[in-house]
């Protein structure tokens, strides 16, 4: 897949970008000897950017990682443990994640303030530290810049998601080819908030740190935010992005003349990944996209498609192959925003179900045929203005309830 | 039980106070021959308040109820269908709800606007007005005084819950025995919001119309509106009280020297449907009842404990047996208000689990155990004022997502 501003590369992974690596090893956080602790690493110091979660109870590598961020706007090594949460753990919390990040400073040979560091996994227990900081010694070796050290480095940021989450594209600012490219972790716990759980973001093109951030703010908003598995936002929830600049273009900032090409392929990254967490969730088994349309505005748009998204009824319904729009419009009228309740249509695919708020007779048999599919479009149209957003979530399924009755024993 | 103001009754139902009659029958909605209209009925005219729904999808019935009470503040019948909920069918359904209002009226030989209409069940779908007027010719012959009658209504408003859901109290005000009782319908599609499901609640007592419709709304606020199965709120929430004077007391209102009393009593058989309702939740395995303290305000308690109450994963974790704490501080988290995550007590049951937000180490068996009970309680301190709130849910379980899987088809 490819368009006229970029192009989909879909072996792609981290590692692309020009000058970056990656990696990842067991260090023994997780029982099973899969992989837990990796790390992203440019070969330079790149410009760097955050979104953090907006719990209450942020954990302590997000305060460590902003930190860093905070010296210069700049990080030249992401290094991230799965198993351990490392969150409600406290001074002795914070003091952990310093170690790791000065650690991973001696190991890769960098200033401290260049290392960013994530966690996730258990809350509430401090982390076995002579594991991971012996762990953290032999990262260096662990790393490399091909698609294998891209592969290790996503099993080590895996819980209890079932497949690794990539994208990449490539496109050309000032003539030269550059890449993006991102890894992400998520399954359950997924509701982020002007936030998002773990996503790392490569990309060798050189751009201005504050257009960084303000981009992956703007991204997250229609990516990450617009995702949910459970309506429950975690506490370590981050997503970093790093551009190292190798790709030698002229630093991109808003007034550049390629900046809509970069931001449209930044854009199509993130959702890229938050879609396919959304997939992913805990226990999913197929992917729902909600669409509306018409409404008074794009904020009024996008909580009435994170309602219907997150009804459980409604991620019921589709587990069942159930064309069941009765909760789809119970969903779109408690939202809490302005709806004209005669004037909504509802389609399921390309079956109309809903006109003008009466129902639409229907074939039951294509319906429930379209919902078996493993992705699932609902298109509300609300007639009232010009405001749309798009949400993206998954059912909600025997597997799910299996999973987090028993996830912590 | 019972304490120094009330008295409650067992085996008491909305027939118990004075007055009052109450039936159902089989009409030909419900395919398995279960009771599917019933009726709710008074010697003579009652005062009458009610809540309703704030979903912008008001079904028809809300509207014809409200216009009734809207009238004179009065009722004399309630009438309630099951298996299908009249909502989203337009100016028919309109017409069809004031037929079965105008039907009743006649009937029973009252003036329409002492008549209210309610309906629960699928969305979307026109009324078999034939089935539906032709059951309610029978409804005189149907509806008495007696237990039976009370247990005829019960089963008329149950869709897909297990077990009816009664409360009676007695209690004396200006020396006289004036008794309070309910009747209610829950199961999913429960998250009521200024409003609430199906309740029906009775009174003897002689109460001023407009106090009851405060002392309603007030008593709401901390019943109805503190439960959460799912997170939906329905189309057809509604919960209607008749205060019919019987017992002959002065009529009550917040200045009388009972008041207190009987305000206390009203609240108590609220928050008696409530609980059952939310242990009744689809697929309920056990209550969950989380109560919040030393939040900010009352408000700020309130959101806390339902956003705790909704958490998918804290109630997979109740399902599961699992002291899952990290879930619970993850929901307090997110409630967006105000939280110092410094200074977070959480009890699950009698066992300590975080203290000061640091983890206290506790018997996992123990905890094991008690999680496996038929009612769970989450204490939660914030130490930060004076608000409070309590809130109540259930587990989510495999059976929650078999029968929404399946529901409608």
């Amino acid at each position: 897949m490819s368009n006229e501003l970029y192009t989909v590369i879909p072996d792609g992974s981290v590692t692309t970008p020009r000058g970056f690596r990656a990696g990842g090893l067991h260090c023994g956080l997780k029982k099973t000897g899969r992989n837990d602790l990796g790390a992203v690493v440019s070969d330079v110091p790149a410009a760097a950017a955050g979104v953090y979660t907006t719990n209450v109870f942020q954990a302590a590598p997000l305060h460590v990682t902003r930190e860093s961020i905070g010296k210069e706007g700049k990080l030249q090594v992401m290094i991230v443990n799965s198993g351990n949460a490392n969150a409600c753990t406290g001074e002795q919390g914070m003091e952990d994640a310093r170690s790791m990040r000065d650690a991973a400073a001696r190991a890769f040979g960098v200033a401290p303030h260049l290392v960013g560091v994530t966690s996730t996994g258990v809350i509430g227990e401090l982390l076995p530290m002579d594991k991971v900081l012996s762990g953290i010694e032999r990262l260096p070796a662990a790393v490399s810049g091909t698609r294998e050290g891209s592969e290790e480095f996503c099993q080590a940021i895996l819980t209890t998601d079932l497949v690794k989450k990539e994208a990449c594209v490539s496109l050309t600012v000032d003539g030269i080819e550059v890449h993006i490219a991102g890894a992400a972790k998520g399954s359950g716990m997924i509701h982020p908030n002007m936030a998002t759980m773990l996503g790392f973001i490569t990309t060798d093109a050189a751009i201005d740190a504050e257009a960084l951030q303000s981009l992956l703010r703007e991204a997250t908003e229609v990516s990450f935010n617009m995702i949910t598995v459970d309506g429950d936002t975690s506490t370590n929830d981050m997503v970093v992005a790093m551009a190292n600049g190798l790709a030698g273009n002229e630093p991109l900032h808003p007034g550049h003349a390629d900046w809509p090409r970069f931001a449209q392929a930044f854009v199509y990254i993130c959702r890229e990944l938050a879609k396919s967490i959304a997939r992913d969730g805990e226990g999913a088994t197929k992917l729902i996209e909600v669409q509306v349309e018409g409404a008074v505005s794009d904020e009024a748009a996008r909580v009435i498609a994170k309602t219907v998204i997150g009804s459980s009824l409604v991620k019921s319904a589709a587990f069942g192959a159930d064309a069941n729009w009765g909760r789809i419009i119970a969903a779109i009228g408690r939202a809490g925003q302005p709806v004209n309740p005669d004037t909504v249509d509802i389609r399921i695919g390309e079956i109309v179900t809903l006109q003008q708020s009466r129902p639409v007779p229907f074939d039951e048999e294509q319906a429930t045929e379209y919902l078996k599919g493993d992705t699932v479009e609902i298109h509300i149209h609300l007639h009232q203005g010009d405001g749309r957003a798009t949400a993206w979530g998954c059912d909600l399924t025997y597997e799910y309830v299996r999973i987090n009755a028993a996830y912590r024993t």
